[in-house]
């Protein structure tokens, strides 16, 4: 595992463009899994700025949202709809590079990521639960690929995504498994802020338990898990 | 995860030692960290046989062993015996590319791994109770780099080692723990015959759990699983 | 590079199937470029024979042919028909997995190539010439992707080829050219035979130069390089 | 061959420094080979920068010069004391982790570099006459290993030497020959202002030739250009 811990969420934000970065200029097809929600955010404006000011060839580059919550009444999921304004509408991505994950075809991934030679990166964020993709403790099988998570209003996995979502979930939440992400080539996981600091010193230095999701991640050949000092203030 | 049956032992073997020979190929420093016991004897045969009909430079070849039972008023412990006798001697390894582990040097060993660049093979076997190297079940921590178990007459660990060598045991057995394992580039995990044949199906088609350690190795980015058919019988 | 002297041709031919193999035990897209010819007609007998004593999943790997010499009158030029003999048909390829080299497709396929992620081995043999694959001392420019020949009656290519073939040749010839070549991950050079010996000196101990087209090759990062004692005889 | 063209030397410094870093990150060994010279000054600035507000484990991370310039009177020559002075003192680099070439040890550096795992990274930039490492046109030979250059007073190597760098240079010349260069896992070439955009197009544009030395590089498997708009002028 490499650990690196950066002085603050710019210095992290822009390691981690560096790192997506240096996979998108590779001359072949490159297959990128990344994450949406609030930690990526400085990386993607950087990688935004930084895509705006180099010509290459960006058109086998391919996009795999590792997850899925879809939203009630709305064409796109939660985790589409932040990737695409995020990141690929401002850069551009031809849509037949995006490939989204749905409940029509979360079956067949796995085989399709293989199919295409593999993951080259997928870029995580943390839970404060320890979840990483949509693996949340009570729901985690380290031994699946790709799974689906029924969502039933009244059930407690509606009421948790209600509650976060802000709005009524769709019916369906889907997510890379363990495994799926286990396949990758390459891992990255950021993780910044105070209220980080308990969870992640569990990951790092606790027991692999499917009740701590992202503890499985720290057994990978080549995963780089960059923190920021808040975040990294209760490890050893 | 790479799986492929053969159709008998000898098959198996052929496939292993020819995956073991083109690690060995490479003109620069290659770590290796081979089992011994019954399973890769055929296999070790076959590579004997190939390296004493060709020319090559083996000067950058390393070894290191992932696990070590000592023996009592024995110089070498189970393991270091078993494959000088199998492969060093036969093939001749010189002393300084054989990489001993031992009491002493096991709190030293990840590190020292990493300072020469990593492993690029494990190949291990497996045991009818799911242990690979030594990670034995009950004993088994899969956030843990190499440990040591203490060798205690009248413990349940000295007992069950009498038993299986034959012999009095020393008093340590280190092993490579499971973080050290994953963080190799390629494992190879044969299994042959029909007792393992339930085991084999649990590692593969099973939970991932500490109680059939070698579980973990299912979510390696680039894990061989070769079996033989009657391992193989009982899978999906 | 990777040198390796084998004691005679069979086991020149085991070490290369074994290579083989172990790019198609990947359960994730392969792209292989295999050479047909003498030199690795054994090779590819181990391998028929290995494949049909193992079960795995074969339907990822893909086949790319690295030349084409048309042949007048036939469906199939030269390499394609050898190919098909040697290996696609014994083992069964999807013709969905061939990906035949034509004078239609030959200026697309370097980007083709790199759409699915590069080509994981090249395996060549050599003529007594210093050519690999279709890169003919007198016809060789080191900067050139794949590329085609004419091929007119008349003309020293025809008569060359007229006579290699013992038969006429169709209207063109294609090949990989060097930097198609070099961008792969892996490549094999097989040489056997005493009347080689001179010429696999030349490409090893010589000069880089486009006169002797192979010798560009010895500057891969990653290139294997196997020859049995009688083409070893005047090495150094 | 990965060709990217940033908008301004600054953009091409931050792509250069993430790359390194990239590199710098892994927790096992890593080798790196690193070009001194104006192009690279605004990436190490940068890395400078970046490595003060990151903590992670950077004592595997080892160094070595790819060419070396005595400089008659002075300890140290032209490359290492740029290396010094820009990097390996800002950032606190261990003496032992700085491999230094010199004319006692040139013979032998190629082996050594194989014995510690083979160069992940050579970061290069481009001589107007096409030079590359200390490859110079008339002096280069594809073929060669690292080498040395005879620097005698009243030779035009000595007379070139002494107009480039302002100084009375010592009397040798070492430097990483072409296969040394090859050998490298990743190559990086960085090309900054329009006084370079008629050599760089020679080099991405026409033949390979020991004539423009880098004109090798692009039939590397894994090379990266990066270029700014100045110096991508006059290509294609």
């Amino acid at each position: 595992m490499d650990l690196v811990i950066a002085k603050d969420y710019e210095t992290l934000s822009e390691v981690t463009a560096g790192i997506v970065l240096e996979k998108m200029l590779k001359h072949r097809r490159v297959n990128l899994s990344l994450t949406t929600g609030n930690s990526p955010k400085m990386a993607y404006e950087i990688l935004v700025d930084k895509l705006s000011k180099l010509q290459m060839d960006t058109s086998m580059i391919h996009y795999y949202n590792f997850d899925e919550v879809a939203l009630k009444d709305k064409q796109y999921g939660l985790t589409m709809s932040g990737l695409k304004k995020a990141l690929y509408e401002p850069i551009g991505v031809a849509p037949e590079n995006i490939h989204e994950l749905t409940i029509e075809n979360y079956q067949e991934i796995d085989k399709k990521i293989a199919q295409v030679g593999g993951l080259d990166l997928v870029l995580m964020g943390l839970g404060e639960d320890g979840h990483f993709c949509g693996n949340m403790p009570g729901y985690t099988d380290f031994s699946k690929e790709t799974y689906s998570i029924p969502v039933i209003p009244g059930d407690q996995m509606y009421e948790s995504l209600q509650e976060h979502l802000g709005e009524e979930p769709g019916d369906y939440f889907v997510t890379f498994g363990p495994k799926t992400v286990m396949a990758a080539k390459h891992l990255v996981l950021i993780v910044n802020g105070e209220h980080k600091a308990e969870i992640i010193k569990q990951v790092i230095e606790g027991p692999v338990t499917e009740k701590i999701p992202a503890s499985i991640l720290m057994t990978h050949p080549n995963i780089t898990v960059i923190l920021d000092e808040a975040a990294a203030k209760s490890l050893k």
